[in-house]
């Protein structure tokens, strides 16, 4: 069974099934696709999901404790346990998360899981700027919490809908016209507060940024560089070795 | 005929053609001079065309099968070929896609065509991004059909209608104050799908970016630097023969 | 008392104070959590202010002068000083700015004082770049007030209203539909000045990210590239050596 | 009077009068200001303007037709200049560019006349992928007029008109919600044009700003990492002509 579930025709099938999957999810948002074709559809969706299933199984029956070892493997697993859950009707949500199921393409692609490695090794790197970052907007909630909480609830009722709108100021968006302007109305000095966050924040996913290519191209150099710097490395080690050589010769001369 | 075809003469001939029927499909534009010159500027665009049609058979004439070989005389023989399509009234957009003839000019001037070439080179590096960005653009078009669809016909009816908005909210306009708040209003943890989508397709998009920086300086760095390194290993390699032919005198000595 | 403070053991428990108060902080924007433990709230608030001041006080008595040589200890002092001024009612400002005082993580955790040093060390290298943007802004929002100050007071009645309009024109936030496109209406070229404006700061910005990217690789570059090149420098003075120490033997064979 | 003209002094009173006159000029767009001190404000300008004047003829005097080889002088000569055209009612806007002079503040400080500087060496390295945004923007413009012209004549009426709310929609400004929705209601294919639009341009820039980044990384690579390589090619050369030595010796010896 483990040949069978390793072998590239198996993930041949795996992959034309999440495809014709993706296929069948994107037509059923249709309403006159599904006027027509909906049981059909819905059978199709329920095989795809059924091989699924069984090839899940059968692959926990092969690598058992060693099956969550593997990322993907435990990613392919939650992809397809959400289809499971029994959907009752306020629970549509979880009906919308099928097409995640659609993600499994990437741990069947290499070339994608190799993109989406990537991605997420850049991640830790991004840590420390991230946790600043969150305390930054923490901290510049609760005071816009407290400054326009009572003026403009919508905007800034609770630290929740604060961090949202700032969230949104700092993606630039309708700033100053939608948000920054209303409020000076109001309390005239308040560009004090929003023109530092802005120029802060941008500052550091700036710097988040410059981090990331730093190390990338750090990277990249490393590995290149480092090869032609070991031949020249092993040709001095040689040219040493050669003079060595000589001195004993020419001592053993000299006795 | 060759001569003449790839004589720098008629290149320039050919440059100033296009420059003229790129002033002349400018000026249809503007009502008050089409209603002075318009059998004019339709001459002088039936002559041009003429000519690069008159141009294009000569080199079909000349290079026969290889014509198809050099992708800019492909461009050139689909941008002139535009203007070839017999034009009714509700094809209007194809006499304005005239105007691409202009683009001809890239494939005159060389340093155009660097950049030109420069910037589709870059393209296979980006495959697999845009792959994952797609498949990304996929998945959420269908979720946010699925959720938001019936609420917000108009922004999430259809897949294309949700890709569509969903493009608008990546590049961050009114995705806020436009599409989000009022999505909010019907559904408060909306915010759970799109920011989270901001997040991912920004990083994915920067990771685009820094991943086309870092290719572009690799090659950079390689070319420059490994000059320099090969003059120094050439200066290794005289060191090592010349104590090798020491060495070889010394022995020579010892005997 | 110098080894209580720099214990690691105290370092935790104000770590955990700070984190104690940025929640209790935070519960005190809740109208419903105020209105059943406000006195547990302001009580937690207070007993935490007044270990930080004893701290404050304890360290300035250790270190004497020398407590202000750290930045980061002069940053804990405003922050915790803040909270100590007499807040009456029309200085809710600084109410709310007691807040701040959860800033001290920064400078409790070491990736985080790193990651804000690194911040502040990029900013000496963008003096001259942020000097000339603001020359740029002083010298637009001049002409910007004299040209249309009369017609649109709103948003360039002073010089300071202007600078704040001309900012969010930089972010490009509704530049055109918000402000540009209005005042087009009455002064059809006003394109002219602000075009050139969004290009010429937008380039200068571009030069500042620029800068950055380019010296923290440079500085990344030295460290790596030179510990390879000493090793290898060291390779070539010991060859240099050996051939010197042989020459020297051969002299003494030659006598 | 070279000397006067060249000495420290001179330099440090120029620029104090012009830092003198940036106020002047900023405070004269205050009503409340020019209400009570305009005449004080008016002769403080016409005083700074005579000594600047003066300044030019000597600088004219002195270096004769080598005045017009630096090419800061001659930005120094057209700022001043523009004050001195008879400024009538309608040329209001002269007497707004007045304000320009406070850019000779760039000629007198040597680190703002270097980062000016190395922005204008960028330029020459961009020029090909600026003529290439030109002639996208152009033809561009040239189809939208002909497409939308007559729908939209407040947006796309001129090759101008378009061109102005390309560029509102290259920068990304409501370019959905203002443009390209309200166009989709008539044309709904419309996105065809502008989201390919938007993704050519985008990348166009991107790709500008990576060359300058590229270009500016190498020459800072250039400059640091031969000065290394010098000094190890120098041992080497050292090493080899030591070991030639060496040999020469062994030779005599062999004889």
């Amino acid at each position: 069974m483990k040949t069978l579930i390793e072998s590239p025709r198996f993930e041949r099938f795996i992959t034309i099934l999440i495809i014709i999957n993706a296929i069948t999810l994107g037509l059923e948002t249709s309403q006159w696709v599904m006027s027509r074709f909906a049981s059909l559809l819905l059978l199709v969706d329920r095989a795809v999901l059924a091989v699924f299933v069984l090839e899940l199984v059968a692959r926990v029956f092969v690598y058992r404790t060693r099956f969550f070892n593997d990322p993907w493997r435990i990613f392919d697993f939650f992809v397809v346990a959400i289809a499971l859950v029994p959907t009752t009707s306020n629970l549509s949500v979880l009906r919308a998360l099928r097409i995640l199921r659609v993600l499994r393409i990437i741990s069947v692609i290499p070339s994608l899981r190799r993109v989406v490695g990537g991605l997420v090794a850049a991640l830790p790197g991004m840590a420390s700027i991230v946790l600043l970052l969150s305390l930054v907007f923490y901290v510049s909630s609760v005071i816009a919490t407290n400054l326009f909480g009572n003026t403009f609830p919508e905007w800034f009722g609770t630290i929740g809908e604060s961090a949202y709108t700032l969230f949104q100021v700092m993606t630039l968006e309708s700033w100053s016209m939608g948000i920054v302007r209303p409020v000076m109305e109001v309390h005239p000095l308040s560009w004090l507060f929003f023109i530092p966050f802005i120029v802060t924040t941008s500052f550091a996913v700036l710097n988040l940024f410059i981090g990331i290519i730093v190390s990338a191209m750090q990277e990249e150099h490393e590995s290149t560089a480092s090869d032609e710097r070991l031949q020249m490395k092993d040709e001095q080690d040689l040219i040493l070795q050669e003079v060595r050589a000589l001195r004993a010769e020419v001592r053993a001369l000299n006795r």
